[in-house]
């Protein structure tokens, strides 16, 4: 546009080191073409959350701590600046028409994963409820999905009570049988964060539950590569879905819902990149993030790290 | 319950002064029989908001101020503690259908207006989309009325965009035909706050609107004076309805579209003193605090003083 | 009341669903009859600190906190809501009189205890200074009382210099012979965090101490279980004293002392479920929690879910 | 001690720029012999405050904003790096026991009067209970003395109910016939911030009041010229006792009571300018500044401005 | 790019409503054609700040403040829409060699103004120190250039004792004869804020000085007639240099500076639509904002305001 | 100075308890004189960060923290009270002249280091590129130096694109040949917080690299012990440099470079009061704590309790 020196666009960078990619760069906003590899793609949407949220602000507080962190994994010794990440943009959602919403998220994210079958999506909540809408299309063009999910709460209240909002995604794609209890594996869940109820409608439904207890006991990778195997016989494709809020409170400041007696970061860390490696794995939502009430972006940090790890374990051989 | 002294029920009061009665005391739970005095009654709804707001927490919060004032009038030398308010609590929103929720506000405020006629009620919001059902129900119960709107915005926003919004009240109540437009009095207004697409509905419509320099040049007891004799004539009762961003940001740090070039808080005191005083104002409205991101509760503070403002020169004579 | 759909009084819920029973309904006000179980009373006393402290507003927040907490163990598949806490209120303080306070606590304390032999009282704090009229009430009821103490600090200071401070409670029990040396096990204390003088009259007294590195080394159960033996014996009961600056300032961000190398909260958790499980368990407190310079009422939260797993350890069996 | 330049001791500025000396600079450490002008000194009492307070940090952030001030006065042409301020330091609290502490203000700022009977002290509270203590060691010293009080609070509240806290100091100067309540001005008390009874009690006892509609209409400065006019006549000295409460919460955030409709901060500059500059007054105390719960330090900021105008009217002439 | 509905890339606005035009859209990044209108140059430098500051990241959050209006003045019934803002961008700072960033600004500044001399700049600071580099372009471009600056402080600070700070713009200026103290005007200033020594330096200097009493007894707009008047004859262009701290702390809190006894942001408003109207007036600067000590961008978002009413009254007649 | 009792200066402690021994009366003011201990100097640069840094601010708020704790290691039964620390200060920075204040860091450092041969210094960042000074200096005093980095970053940057900042001070080093890349040790890399081409240069510079897995896999003691002994045999003193943002974000959540995958503050500690008690240790820095944006000073808080542990190590034997 210009050739005077020192002199740059707002928004760019103001400092650049010749030897350091940063992961934001990572980011390439979709040009409507096929694309595989991983797609990024936000659901701001959280007046869905039965308490006060602020959700719908993660996807952009995510990405920009996507610059934060570098391109190079000293651990693998990989450098991704060749792994671009596609980045969809958000998801518009209706001010106030709440169930537009939920139509848009599941009607956009289909038209998305038909256009793009080899791609594997990161969906960025928005609260739990956006997993409902994002699930279902990915069932819809996937075909019989399993869920690993991470949470504190099994999220399976009734949808009679207040209508589908954060509290009731698995119960919504149960009831829409859009999956099947067999296929949700539940990993983290908490005491005094649930109700009998929700829990004895798991077992009915055949859902499997890991509680904090044996996390502890057994080790997050022996309950994965056991739930894995569970679930690759059984359906076609393994979704992901991270609910921040399955972290101990001083790990994940930034969730609505935190509680102590929760996982800590590493436990979660070290189990999306064990997911990420498994091809079954061919989607990710990461969920319940309110920027406003986090510490310095802490929770969206480390958002942005396993958005990077999954990316890692994907692309690279140990 | 039992005769331990220095044992007391959570929640009351741990200090008592035999000299000091305070405010909060002044609100007594309704028990369903006719009132005539000052109601409040609470609408916490802030899904409806364009930008993220938490709204909704206000009612809880600006009746936790009343415990930071006592009953007592210096300036007038009366003491409100024989006038009591009654409380009628808040009315339940919906968590995730919103056009039921403000049905609910209609209709529930409807009720409550037609068991208790002579009642003058302050409604705490939520954000400014609930003084749509609340003066909707006021009209159906009082027929028509005239409305003081203290704001730095128009708030007449179409609806096709996003919905009954807090943009969206006044053009919501308009094309309901529930209010005219002639009757429409709007105080306060900004520069940057509006769209000139609204400006001239509002001139179409035959709205009356004072900016900023108009309250500035000439005074707020004079615009007020005016208003009312322009409104007296027409209507049967008159509403006020004030949202709290007409002040600067230095007074009301806690709204969520703060912006300089406000009122300051004295004059909107004087204000509602002077309105309270006029039997033609049958019902106030308090929108748009979020108690989230106020500085120690500040705005919600300067609203428990406004209703017991309005609440002694409702009562007394100077 | 009154028979207005959604329509309820202020400081009612305002969503209800019906497979989750929040915690908070625990608590039922204490009518005066005589109770069994568990009894939840305030101590809302902190002006005897020695540093700034806050802790006289943790009983209102820990309730409060409740609110986060439902009544359903997962990891048991207990749910407690037929397991009612009565809430016994909050002893009243004097506004400039200390000593008056804490005489009123213990006095209160032991009319509670007479009244309700039964029943196993959980004390909400307030700072350390409250868990000596807590024991001494505890001690004139139930005889010779055995004390496990949480703490980084010996809180074994001398009277002298500040009179009967938050430094103070175990010394102060000693000199008026309400406890023994032998009877006091005191775990989880810190370097840099005590005086020598009061190590060395730890020694004198024979106070049982673990700091630190022995809870790392031989982990907190194996500790417990000695101690339990060694009072059991000799004791008619056991008072566990939890002052919440025993973690580490990562999981209790609202301690006033908070510093690193302390436990972390897991250890917390399961030392409290250990302890709930033996009958010689006769009472608790929780102390130094300042809710105002807490984060997201984090330490306030993790006291509630500790009242939460006494509850259920003491009510359930594995 | 060594030379070793641009390596400076711990607690010295790091920057001294030749041609700006800092206010703080002005802070003379007390030696023990005779002083004249004007001295500091700190009563970090705020135990006795019938709500949490932190005001007892007061005297170290009003002392550390001086760093944030220059000696030289632009509107004056006034340098006052010679005219120093003797900083006699703080009288120190006990811990546990308030009327000890209370005690011990009297009886130091008694001693201190006595040794330098012609300096001025400025008191830096603590909650305004120390206004008691202080205002009867100056009786004590100088006899007969009239009260200029800013504050939106009587602070006469009954002894009985508990002690002598921040609500009491002047019913307690009254009741221990210190003062008389001729000799006592009152400005700036608000509306919903007081007791009928003890608006009626300052009528029996004559006390002046002039709540903030009078400031409004009347200006300050008319009030306080009347004030000088009718105390100067009957005592012997004038004592200025400033509750920065009496300030609206825009421009003091910092107090624990604060609130709407409140005097501005020129007002009570312009207020302290005026006093400062009439010999009879002798003392003046700032108090109500919990610094832990201000915004950037504005309300102790403020304190320290009031501090230099004081000197500088005090030691210039027009 | 693509044609999927309700999917949008990242950054753009989630939600439009038809009738409203957000101020950000008025900035268009410049494409190095010739500019004449109003173009927006940041300068984000605060490392040579003599205090902590992060001033730096001003440029970035005025701009972002701009989201937070519309381009509608309803004062003036005019819609700025049509009146873009050209947006150079952002001047890139040497990290650790401030020399090289003052030199980068003025060479840069220098050669944006030569291409574009029809243009009038806003440039954003930044400290105060980027007005030296700023005016020394402007004055290499415009020939001889009077100020007026708006500022607590004169900035007129030795260069010797810690080089090109943001306490010596002006004497920069004036010892490189870049400006004649004749030709400079300082209003605003306040007491405790300076050093004699530099006033004594305006006056040898000629500088014109008017501090905040003279503001409060003329009026601003006195002041300005008066200034603009003995710059016109003498100057080829006028340049306005806002310090932001020249605004009492209650309305700036983002001013690393702040204190009271300042101007009010009304004051500021109409000094900026006065200046901004006298075609005179050819440059603007506005420094001194801290974004991260602010209060919800407070004082950002009065600085977009200042931006807008400048486009106003430079671009409307009245 | 003065005999009244129950007064003191400014400055000191209000409350003494006669058997507790605040650590921060181990600070002694360097006297000029010969000194063989501990030593602690105050390097307060930040303006050298690549991001917006108050590390600067650290070493006097590392300072204040040892008043949170005393001189008493209840592990090791050892009283510190008679193994004073002598504290040399602050260097002074330059305010807008970076590299004379990285002049003046070597400098003085040089000089300190010179006259105290014995002593051992403890450097008090400031941010990473004081290191590059402190340790020059180093080398320069004691010959070929080996040094154990923690750090989750190489800063291993080239110089070029921004000079000596806080992300090149090894580089430097190496650079200008003060240190060798075999004698450099760096410990807790993180993914996604270096640049390959760094890891590519460490590694032909033979710089060892224990990353984040590594010190998980085999614990932090075996690493140091191997550590150690590699260095020893090759250099006559070994200098611990220790970035605090080598721990996870939710144990430092001060540091302006925070993220999650860190190590936890356990490890840190064990890892210095290892090296502490290597008498080749002759030399640490504790550096990039920014107190702004910290949470309660848990970072320098951590910082101080280091300090203490090393002193501890170094002056008992177990």
């Amino acid at each position: 546009m210009h050739d005077i020196e020192h002199l740059k666009p707002f928004g760019k960078p103001k400092f650049i080191d010749r030897g350091i990619t940063k992961a934001v760069e990572l980011l390439q906003e979709w040009d409507g073409g096929p694309v595989s590899g991983i797609g990024l793609i936000g659901m701001p949407l959280s007046k869905t959350s039965i308490s006060h949220s602020g959700a719908s602000a993660a996807p952009e507080v995510i990405r920009k701590m996507m610059n934060s962190f570098t391109t190079y994994s000293i651990e693998r010794d990989v450098d991704l600046q060749f792994a671009p990440i596609t980045d969809f943009g958000d998801i518009t959602p209706h001010v106030t028409d709440l169930k537009e919403t939920q139509a848009r998220l599941e009607q956009v994210m289909e038209e998305v994963l038909k256009k793009n079958p080899g791609m594997t999506p990161i969906i960025l909540g928005g609260d739990h409820s956006i997993s409902a809408s994002s699930i279902a299309a990915f069932c819809n063009v996937h075909g019989p999905v399993g869920i690993i999910q991470f949470d504190a709460h099994h999220d399976l209240r009734n949808l009679e009570d207040g209508g589908p909002s954060n509290g009731t995604p698995f119960r919504n794609l149960l009831e829409r049988k859009k999956i099947n209890g067999d296929h949700l594996i539940q990993i983290g869940l908490r005491d005094f964060s649930n109700g009998k109820t929700y829990r004895d409608y798991a077992k009915e439904q055949g859902i499997t539950v890991y509680p904090m207890s044996e996390v502890n006991a057994r080790g997050i990778l022996g309950i994965l590569e056991e739930s894995i195997q569970q679930l690759q016989s059984q359906v076609s494709a393994v979704y992901v879905s991270v609910d921040m809020d399955v972290l101990d409170q001083a790990f994940a400041p930034g969730c609505p819902a935190i509680g102590p007696g929760g996982m800590n970061s590493d436990t979660l860390i070290a189990a999306i990149q064990f997911l990420s490696s498994h091809r079954a794995v061919r989607g990710m939502d990461i969920v319940e993030i309110d920027p406003a009430i986090d510490f310095r972006d802490m929770t969206s940090r480390l958002a942005s790290y396993l958005i990077l790890q999954f990316l890692l374990f994907r692309t690279s051989k140990p």
